[in-house]
């Protein structure tokens, strides 16, 4: 964000005034210093990333707010027209909308047409809307770590609404999904995963799914696989939760089944929020990714011991041919490292 | 096993005799001396389980050449009397047939009425058949551990088929669907997950899946319910995918689509040894597993660090609590094991 840098702060010695004044700025719900900490998390500079978790925990009491929404679907499902038409009502309506995008392939490809403020005009054009394109980490765990931590900025700056899109064909709607309140698949009116080119796992994430487009010609096919979904979701298991899974049509250009995604996420949330399924759901997502977060770390540090790294690739390999059990591999690789 | 316990060999000091002994025998094809290595590979004693480990060592190179197909099921469905129809078939063609079961909760109630030998009279009364319970370790883990070593001495023993069953309703489908070549969901007829009691994601597990109890009055309602599947299916994603998934109905009771489903089965193994397919998903299973074990292994090594295991758990409670970020904690926890 080009807005957010070459300020003057930058150039204190230890930081401490850089912290206050963004620390500050958030509070102060200034979106130019919620893109200048999102720019610190994300550099590459460890100095300038460490200011960045500065400001983060000197803001950690503020978050927590807002209602975090995943939004995903294949590329041409309309997500950020729906997400432009979602994020209008809701300024409308007096609330501050942050779009935030988690796609991998912006670090093939060095960009990304997610989160991109042309294709969401009206959000654009508004001063109480952030819109946040994919940060371009090394991985997708960079990525996600990145994301949850713009939330949580977000959320300081005292936006009321996160919308998180990604792009609906691989491992990042996990990730999103675990990083959201709700997590709402987009569809196209049509039968199916060969239209829809959906991996295996992804319908199971959908808290609601929506099927968009639902207008002109397609507006009675839209209807139909609305109800083909619904159908087909009876036989996907999960009894026993009390997590229902709504489907909806929407179409973004006519307006129309936006407000409805709306209520029902809205109600979801506050429902959620007073029986306490939400706070539990928080709490659960953390845990697991602080869990992630060290495990990755360990094996990291792990691996970078001398010898480790190619010793567990020899051993890989002999596992994999069948010469060596995994069980034996895994003993032998641990006992060896132990003995260093 | 009783069968397998109090023979002489275990009286040898050092190990050496006793492994040859088990090994000898398993290359003889014996029964007993199957059961002998399984009881070593779950043994709790160090010294035991080690003894198993290298009788292990030395049979992979006969390993691999049997068809590995998970059976899974809510109880109640018909697993055993399912696999007993079909062990019976397979018997009847002269091929051997091992069971081996997968029961997280006998860890619990210590006894499991999966690989139950009174529930499969034709397996139990047939010498070319061995049927195992599920071990009682610890944890999960330990117990998909256990039984991905037992499906190698079986095959190492020339059984052609290894059959692992399964509960259906948890986690030890994932690991099930993990370590066979083919994962057979076994369904009631009737409406989708109301009656199944299905966790979600495990019908997306599935290879094949059988509406069973397909007969008398249920037979109708089967075959409806096996449409419903297929329609179903068709929207759950996984486009791309080469495996497609096929629903059948059988009734194991009037030796119905048991036939039927062992054809599905042999064709596919077939057609994916011939293309490689089934080498490449085997060395991918190992791969992951042997990952997961060093990362098990590590971590463990890594908690049991003195005062990390309790500066874990503060952490994460503040984490979940919101009071730090999981990224900031997690860099927190290792940095101040480093400097140990």
């Amino acid at each position: 964000m080009s807005e957010a840098e070459g300020t003057a702060v930058d150039d204190t010695p230890d930081g401490s005034a850089e912290v206050e004044a963004v620390v500050e700025g958030i509070q102060g719900r200034d979106r130019r210093a919620l893109a200048k900490a999102i720019t610190l998390i994300e550099s590459r500079r460890g100095d300038r990333a460490e200011v960045g978790q500065e400001v983060l925990e000197r803001v950690m009491p503020l978050t927590g707010g807002s209602i975090r929404l995943g939004v995903s679907g294949i590329p041409g499902v309309g997500k950020s027209t729906l997400i432009d038409a979602l994020g209008k009502l809701l300024l409308d309506r007096g609330q501050r909308v942050a779009v935030l995008a988690v796609d991998p392939s912006s670090t093939v490809s060095g960009g990304s047409i997610l989160g991109d403020k042309s294709r969401m005009p009206h959000l654009a054009a508004d001063e109480r809307a952030f819109i946040r394109p994919s940060p371009t980490a090394a991985n997708l765990g960079g990525v996600a770590r990145r994301t949850r931590e713009a939330i949580l900025l977000a959320e300081a700056a005292g936006y009321d609404v996160v919308l998180v899109e990604t792009v609906g064909v691989g491992q990042s709607e996990v990730e999103v999904a675990q990083m959201v309140d709700f997590f709402a698949l987009l569809l196209l009116p049509g039968s199916g995963d060969e239209l829809q080119g959906l991996k295996k796992g992804i319908v199971e994430l959908a808290d609601v799914i929506v099927i968009h487009k639902a207008d002109g010609d397609l507006a009675d096919q839209a209807r139909r696989t609305a109800n083909d979904y619904r159908a087909a979701l009876r036989y996907l298991g999960a009894s026993g939760t009390a997590r229902e899974v709504e489907v909806l049509t929407a179409s973004a250009h006519e307006g129309e089944g936006i407000e409805e995604l709306w209520s029902l996420v809205q109600e979801r949330w506050e429902k959620d929020r007073t029986s306490g399924a939400l706070d539990e759901r928080r709490r659960a997502q953390q845990r697991q990714w602080f869990r992630r977060l060290v495990e990755e770390k360990v094996m990291d540090e792990f691996l970078s011991r001398a010898g480790v790294a190619s010793r567990f690739e020899s051993l890989e390999s002999e596992v994999a041919a069948g010469r060596k059990t995994a069980g034996g591999a895994a003993d032998e690789l641990v006992a060896a490292t132990r003995s260093n």
